[in-house]
C-alpha cells in the first residue's frame, strides 16, 4: 500500500494587490510534485488559480499556525527568486511552485504543483514536543464548533504536559493564543458576552 | 523567565571498540552550547566521559526513536569530520561536539558541549503529525512500568488518529514496533506467557 504522507506547512500566495497571503496547509508529495487540496471557499485557492504559483514554506515557528486561527496573519516575508511571490522569513526551507494541473471539485479541488526552485535556509533542530502539542491544539481550535467542551478540555490538559516540559518562548506564545481562543469560545457558550 | 527549550535528538557516541552507540536524547541549548543530562547508568554517558566528544543528529526518522525502545539500535552511519565519531545517515543536520564541562550528579550529571562542526544535509520538510504521535508513543513506552494499562490504551487510541491520517511508511513501521511492545507488555500483565 502506498502511503501519502501529509506534512503541515505554510503556503504563501500572491494577493491581487501583490501582497502575501499566508495560510497553513497540509500537503502531500506525489511523483516529485506537491499536491495541495484547499477547501472552498479559500483566498489561497483564488490566489493560486489566478497567479498559477505559490511558495511552500517549511517552518518550525508554530506561532504562524496558531496565528492563522487567532487573527495574526502578518509575518515577515522576502521576495521569491524564480516566481513572483513571497517567502516566509521564518522558513527553514522553501520551495517555489508552479501550478501544472487542477482536478476540479465543488468542495475540495486538488492542485498539482511543480517545484521550480528550492532553498534550504537553516538546519532542522530536532523534534520539539511542545511544537507538536501546539499543532494538535491548533487542529482542535479549527474544530471548536464541532467538539464538546469536555473533549477540548481533556485534550488540552493532555497536550499542556509537553508544552510545560519542552516549550521555548515561541511555543508558549502560540499556546497562549490558542488557549485564549478556546476560553473565548467557552465564554460564548456560557453566554458571558450577553448584555 | 528564560525558557530552556528541549529538542528530541539522537546522539551517537563512541563505544570502546570504536563502533557507534546510538541513543535518543532530549537536549537543551544554553549560550550557544549543547546541554545533555543522561540518567545513570548510561552507555552514552560512559562513552561521552571517556571519548569527551559526541555527535548530535537532528533526524526526522522516527524509526530510530521507536527502535531504541524495541531493540533496534543498528542504523547506518558515516564518519564525523572534525571529531572521532559517527554521524547518522538519516540526519537532516548534525553537530560534532566536544565536552567542555561536567556538573556531576549521582542521578543525572549535566554535560556541556561545544559545537566544533555543524553540517546541514537535507531540508526540513515541515511538521508531520504522525511523527509527533510516534514520539509521544515512545515516551509512553518508556514509562510502561509506571502507567496503568487503561491510560496507555486511551492515549494510544488518541495518538493513532494522527498516524492513520498523516503517516508515511517510516512512521507506520515505527508505530507498529511500539504497539507490539505495548501488546507484549499487556500479555505479560495478563500472564499469557506463563507455561
Amino acid at each position: 500500500m502506498t502511503r501519502e504522507m501529509i506534512h503541515e506547512t505554510v503556503i504563501t500566495t500572491l494577493n491581487p494587490d501583490s501582497t502575501a497571503h499566508i495560510a497553513p496547509f497540509g500537503v502531500r508529495e506525489r511523483d516529485g510534485h506537491i499536491i495541495v487540496a484547499p477547501f472552498r471557499p479559500s483566498a489561497s485557492l483564488d490566489n493560486m488559480l489566478r497567479a498559477r504559483c505559490a511558495v511552500i514554506n517549511f517552518t518550525d515557528d508554530v506561532r504562524i499556525f496558531a496565528g492563522a486561527l487567532t487573527g495574526r496573519c502578518d509575518w515577515p516575508v522576502f521576495p521569491a527568486t524564480r516566481i513572483t511571490g513571497h517567502v516566509l522569513a521564518a522558513a527553514l526551507a522553501h520551495c517555489e511552485l508552479e501550478l501544472i494541473a487542477i482536478r476540479d471539485d465543488d468542495t475540495r479541488p486538488e492542485l498539482t504543483f511543480r517545484v521550480a526552485h528550492e532553498v534550504t535556509h537553516r538546519p532542522f533542530r530536532g523534534f520539539n514536543r511542545a511544537q507538536a502539542a501546539v499543532l494538535e491544539a491548533a487542529v482542535l481550535v479549527s474544530r471548536l464548533h464541532m467538539l464538546p467542551p469536555e473533549k477540548i478540555a481533556a485534550e488540552t490538559e493532555y497536550l499542556k504536559i509537553a508544552v510545560e516540559k519542552t516549550a521555548g518562548e515561541r511555543e508558549w506564545q502560540a499556546w497562549t493564543w490558542l488557549m485564549e481562543r478556546i476560553e473565548n469560545h467557552n465564554a460564548e457558550l456560557r453566554g458571558d458576552n450577553l448584555a
